[in-house]
């Protein structure tokens, strides 16, 4: 059917909103890559200008009238998701009061400066009272972005859409239930032998072996770039999108896994359709589906011993101080778990145990169970209970991360949900790829990618995350595939029956 | 006195004009320097989006009547300037049609395309129609813009404000009067012996001794920094200005012009005062006094023996390889008067010709004497009259700059009025500071940036080019010490009377 003047016009403000939101994203990336440090305060404004311009646009009458009048007419099926997402982020932009958003954007940035001296000094009492204060505001943002059952689903909603805490409370008890004892017999077994060696690249080395790596499972860097950062991320969308990594001279090993993970959001990107470029069909579904492909890429092939049949002989010429390791030994190497204090240090069995006790936590204060000034106690007896090590402080413990800081509650399970959707995808991608490791272990990986780009990555928005998952894989997620893919992997690397 | 309810919302309008201004330099820079190529559709977008927010705000009716209602108000000293100059640019942005803008902006984009294919043809007739209609248009914008003499003087007042043809006309023919004969005598004398090294050094080695220089003469790096683009330009404000250079591997010498010259722009830039950052009392005066500052560190300074004096020593230990060669006949070297085909490659003496030449065809064409199609002929003749070289082709020729396709008329003029501005101000920074050269021979070039931030920096937009150089220099702007200059330093380099 031929687009009436209204969705056309609709359609040019969703794309303007688009280019404004890629503006922003350019801004980000060089505030954290490239930018002098005197230009700080005036990022800030930058930023904020921008993102006041796209609040203003997006709850503007024009788009309000808009949308009231194509959900009269009849759309595209296309259409019809562009309409019904940009809905969505309509309705939650136009619940909230200006001043709220307002306190919330300031009140972040006053608690993440106390958050930073809190960690530096570990003394959660400086972090309490903001704490206290964000979360009253996000109660507040709850109560106005509104919620069927409980206020932190309207939270949870900002970044996992359709997800809801109660399915999450089962996903999660299950995943627990079953991960425990596994991660127990693990740490329990004795460590396979793998001594890396100590060995020392400069950057320009190490970055040319990078290249490669990312270029092989397919990252196109025609419309993309590597470079380094605090904090590695992915960012920009359509014909932009870039990553970052960061690197220790004396461990060539470090860069390459934050590499693979953000190339694995970087396909994702990558993978949306060129026609829908600027609309919500081709951007990510929720942060759980982002996360499931750079958990993908970085722990299901990128530490599997199929994959490093192929690219270790290229490390190993790369960076000869290698040599004096074998590929099986190498392998065990990338795959040694422990528990650690610290989430991002965390290997791929006991990060998700890290995750649900931070979701343990945030479901505990929005449910009224738990106070700020509890915390601290509530993370270190559940932290020692299913990591089995003490908490020695809480900059090790529940300041470690600066979500809360920011008032990013319901951020933390997406990590969980991305390892969850990652295996299942994996899972009947096995299936239905004939030969599937074997291709990998030759190299090639575009065969699973291409799986992908059909199964996830083209349909942008379309379906929401669960419905995509049971799409791609005939179910709906599950814990499943996680526990079953941890134990057949683990129980091979640790020679032990899982 | 205390400033109205009015002047608070137009500072703040001002100031939020600058922020966006601020975003287009960040997107302009990243286009030019770490963008991948994928993203230029992309990136062209996102500039037209915030430039098209900046024009809306600049010409909305809040902004007109705010500015109508302050001239009616007592300002301070500084508010004054602040309206004047803000009404500049309003009166500019309101009077041209919307259409017209958008016309210019269109053809520009299609003309530079014409023109990238005309030049590597070599081919002035695939240019010819776009620069014609160009032209057409700019003739139209003059008259929206309004001018008292010559429409000429509409497009000139875009980048050297107050300044008129009239005015141009005879600086420009008292120069080329009393320059010909002496790059006349400096082309016949024999040329100073300097043959340099062909030696070889990663751009890494490069950079740091660049960086050093920079950092030397005053650069702020923790408000700056530096990289690498195809052609090298100062960009962004306040606590964020970045300049690029470009380099040869094979000549470490190559690098170091662009990098003083692109430092002395970024030295005014944070020459402005902090207080006053987003307002036109931290912009420079003009594209005019701008070069100036970048003439002036790049030639009468950083190709002084003096400067050398004490760099050279530092050179020599960084690039081990020009030690085969003297100081003196380092700086010869530095001073060779060449005559060349592309105005970028000029050397100091002859470069004047090349703009003065342009100047006049951009005279002749506003004022009905010259067609588009005439231009090749005119270049060529006058070229050969002034340079004493045959042009052999039009990319060697008239299509060698882009300038004229993206419809910049009236910005050549601004290259030599720096030449000349910055001798001025040279003259007298010498004669009030003792011993300025022996300061520079012994590394301080401090004093010299003091002065400079003093006399021309701090003032912003507070004072016309005009007034501004009479002030610092006590006499209107004139040719006379460009000549002086340049007859003292030739004459003495090529051991001839001038």
């Amino acid at each position: 059917m031929p687009a009436s003047k209204e969705y056309k016009e609709f359609l040019e403000m969703v794309r303007d909103l688009s280019t404004l939101e890629q503006v922003v994203s350019v801004l980000g990336w060089d505030e954290q890559t490239y930018m002098p440090s005197g230009g700080a305060p005036d990022r800030a404004r930058q930023k904020a200008a921008i993102i006041g311009i796209i609040h203003e646009r997006l709850t503007s009458k024009k788009m309000g009238s808009l949308i009231k009048a194509l959900k009269k007419q009849e759309l595209s099926a296309d259409g019809q998701v562009i309409l019904r997402e940009t809905e969505r982020k309509w309705q939650r932009a136009s619940s909230m009061p200006v001043e709220l958003v307002k306190e919330i954007a300031h009140t972040g940035s006053m608690s993440v400066e106390a958050w930073a001296r809190a960690r530096k000094e570990s003394d959660f009492k400086i972090m309490a009272p903001w704490l206290k204060k964000m979360i009253d505001l996000k109660v507040k943002e709850a109560e106005h972005v509104g919620y069927e059952d409980r206020p932190y689903d309207a939270l949870l909603d900002e970044y996992e859409p359709c997800m809801r805490s109660a399915e999450l409370d089962g996903l999660f008890s299950r995943l627990k239930a079953k991960l425990v004892p596994v991660v127990d017999k693990v740490l329990n077994a004795p460590e396979p032998k793998c001594a890396m060696p100590s060995v020392r690249y400069p950057w320009d080395v190490q970055r040319r072996f990078i290249t490669n790596l990312c270029l092989g499972i397919g990252y196109d860097l025609n419309c993309g770039r590597i470079d380094i950062s605090a904090h590695p991320f992915t960012t920009g969308s359509a014909r932009d999108v870039r990553i970052t990594v960061k690197y220790e001279e004396e461990n060539p090993v470090y860069a390459i896994f934050p590499a693979i993970h953000e190339t694995g959001h970087a396909l994702y990107e990558q993978g949306f359709r060129e026609k829908y470029y600027g609309t919500p069909l081709a951007e990510s579904v929720s942060l759980g589906i982002h996360e499931s492909q750079s958990r993908l890429w970085e722990n299901i092939v990128g530490r599997s011993l199929p994959f490093w049949t192929f690219y270790y002989p290229q490390m190993q010429l790369t960076f000869p101080g290698m040599k004096r390791l074998s590929l099986k030994a190498f392998h065990r190497g990338i795959n040694k778990v422990r528990p650690s204090h610290i989430r991002v240090d965390a290997d791929e069995l006991t990060y998700n145990l890290h995750v649900m006790l931070r979701y343990e936590i945030e479901s505990a204060i929005f449910e009224g169970r738990l106070k700020a000034g509890e915390i601290p106690e509530f993370w270190n007896d559940r932290f020692e209970q299913y990591l089995g090590i003490e908490v020695p402080d809480d900059a090790r413990g529940c300041l470690q991360d600066v979500h809360w800081a920011w008032g990013s509650f319901g951020y933390f399970p997406t990590y969980a949900l991305g390892n969850l959707y990652a295996a299942q995808l994996w899972n009947t991608a096995r299936r239905k790829i004939p030969g599937l490791e074997d291709r990998i272990a030759s190299g090639d990986t575009r065969t699973l990618l291409d799986w992908l780009r059909a199964n996830v990555h083209r349909h942008g928005k379309r379906y929401c995350a669960s419905d995509l998952i049971e799409n791609a894989t005939g179910e709906k997620p599950s814990e499943d595939h996680f526990i079953r893919y941890a134990k057949e992997k683990y129980g091979e690397i640790y020679g032990i029956s899982l």
